[in-house]
């Protein structure tokens, strides 16, 4: 008996004035989900706690049955093991932009000519700096992107990020934001790490050709999203499940690293039905199945209903080939928090969720939907509920006393 | 936008049977609220906890996104609080009857005879009392009425009452509850302060004539309600929010006092509507409002569940503005605990809540009530969560994770 958690980002809305005062979910025509609804049991799900904004990583990290109150410090960490850097608990990480600094030092652009290309080669001079008692690693990602990881003794992550989410400006000195000694350590580290770059980076032969052709250099690093690696009991061993992870979602494959899962190769340029076979796929290996789909939550952050109605409807195409699944086995359908199209941002509306399988106890729930799942048999349950749940669906749950 | 929260008082209630078997509420013909619970999204509330009779402090701590547990040892703090008195973290704090002692030191009246006059006069000689270390800070309220406060070094809340709530009894000695020396100490300081009291309240002109006119003279202080005052975050830093209160009653004045909100002026005798009125007129200089009415829980305790539902109707005509207002900004109303007629005191059911407002996911909820507002979309939630509701929907949420 397998368990496949398919996690449609952002799918969750409130009701759209364009589209009828309907959400996207409720607009969309979605026979499959509605029949995965109508063969299963529906409910509500506060993925951290009623009202509460989630991130995406901290919804994942509920959703995989992690307190994200004490797990959860900044999404560094996350994004750096799910960029492929080794990350220990207690190590310090952040999200880092390539950018352009001008000989003033003033911020020109945050993604330094949204360079493409180089950036391996860039990194390797960044790897190479030296700094006494700290060990550098530092990986570059799509495009812009990358990611620090600082290790050491004595070390914060109490501290201010350098980006200053603003062109025009100088990048912000780092500051400690307590009187500790390790706080005040680590801004002097990153301080001078920032100006090593600036040093390596400016004459870096990528750099020398960039300017030669007309493009930005990526002549500085911008340093955001601190967070200390938080030490995570195994999912594996807290669920007694093998388990793998599928996402394109840098952030979500880290959350999953973090928790233990193997993080299977996802193409990003996968389509949601490729996406979807990769899963049910998957499933013959592992028991326990996280697929991520993050394209409602895109749709969303540009405000687009149309689009985020359609690719809702995507969506409920790929899984027109869920509904056998379940005949032996578990999926729960979700979304990790509501993605408000006018607000074009992550909200605290609780999401709908279903669950199909073999033994749920069925309701009355004939559609997928945020105001139809409110009437559902789950009623109204939290993130960290989820695993607990279907783990004791599958017969797989250990015994709280005797 | 704006928000304004609306607390019925112990309007809640349960299935009375002289009322068939229908709560006041449900007895109460409420079409206004009933066309807001249409127009927006319903459920029910624990204020504490599932079973948990709250008092109005806790019940409001609660509301205002306050852990009670950890705030609350007493209504000493917050009724003073109320009555205008300062009160800061760590100080202890009582309420306090004026009352009439006999010749042998036996309470005659708990109530000094319902003193209505004079007794200004005779907290200015309560306030004259010293003791070594010791700041006294009392006040008279209405009636037999009043609050005393006491700040120094080493005070504990853990000391017994000296309230017998009965007559014909002595007052009790204050004892401490703990061995601690803070607590042995606090009982020392009380028991001299009240003796203390007894000395400067025999002999005041205001007893001399009272007794001169045959009545009953206050010549002691009873205390009850000790509690040590908390340390609370401010609501306004909290959610990011200026709050107003308009209450009548000193007690949750006190509540909104400590959490940061000002204490709008509210004449006690003001009407239903003109409270309603006075709230609606606040929202423009406040982001967020809070209006108790307490006169259904009043009915309450008089056990009068004929009186209870004409006040729930004097309610609904006060609400006839309110439908409009939720086009643009929020509305929530809810009772802050039931209040039983049989019981005629607060019980631990949980109370409907509505929620109305530009971007709820309305429900099918058409009628406002405890057993209508069960099967609403909101599902059961608690007290402690419907402020970061409300502020998520009012797009004013901080976001917790990326």
């Amino acid at each position: 008996m397998k368990c496949l958690l398919l996690i449609c980002d952002g799918m969750a809305d409130r009701p759209v004035k364009t589209l009828k005062a309907r959400t996207p979910l409720e607009a969309a025509s979605t026979k499959n989900l509605d029949a995965l609804a109508k063969a299963g049991i529906c409910g509500i799900v506060d993925t951290i706690a009623p009202g509460i904004r989630p991130g995406s990583d901290t919804a994942h990290l509920a959703i995989l049955g992690y307190d994200p109150v004490t797990s959860y410090t900044g999404r560094g960490p996350f994004e750096a093991a799910g960029v492929g850097l080794e990350v220990t608990a207690g190590e310090i990480a952040f999200r880092c932009n390539f950018a352009t600094v001008d000989e003033k030092g003033l911020v020109v652009d945050r993604r330094a000519g949204r360079i493409s290309e180089g950036t391996e080669e860039l990194a390797e001079a960044v790897n190479g700096i030296e700094l006494p008692g700290i060990d550098i690693r530092f990986k570059a990602s799509t495009g812009h992107r990358s990611a620090l990881v600082l290790s050491g003794e004595g070390l914060s992550h109490n501290v201010s990020e350098s980006d200053p989410h603003e062109e025009g400006v100088k990048p912000h000195t780092v500051k400690p934001l307590d009187d500790s000694l390790e706080a005040r350590r680590t801004a002097d580290v990153l301080n001078r790490f920032i100006l090593e770059c600036r040093r390596v980076l400016a004459g870096h032969p990528v750099n020398v050709k960039r300017i030669q052709e007309g493009m930005r250099p990526a002549n500085t690093l911008l340093l955001r999203g601190v967070g200390v690696a938080p030490s995570l009991a195994s999912f594996s061993e807290k669920y007694g499940l093998s388990a793998g992870c599928i996402a394109t979602m840098a952030l979500v494959r880290g959350v999953s690293r973090f928790c233990g899962l193997d993080v299977l190769g996802a193409d990003a340029e996968a389509s949601i039905s490729g996406l979807v076979k990769m899963a049910l796929d998957a499933t013959s290996e592992y028991d326990f199945v996280l697929l991520n789909i993050k394209a409602a939550d895109d749709a969303t952050h540009d405000g687009d209903a149309e689009k985020k109605t359609a690719v809702i409807e995507e969506i409920d195409r790929a899984a027109a080939g869920l509904l056998d699944f379940t005949t032996e086995n578990y999926l729960a359908v979700l979304s990790d928090h509501t993605s408000s199209i006018s607000r074009r941002d992550h909200t605290g509306d609780p999401v709908p969720i279903l669950i199909a399988g073999p033994e749920v106890r069925t309701d009355d729930t004939a559609v997928f939907s945020e105001r139809a799942a409110a009437k559902g048999g789950l009623s109204r349950i939290r993130g960290q509920d989820i695993m607990n749940i279907l783990v004791d669906l599958m017969n797989r749950s250990e015994k709280f006393g005797a």
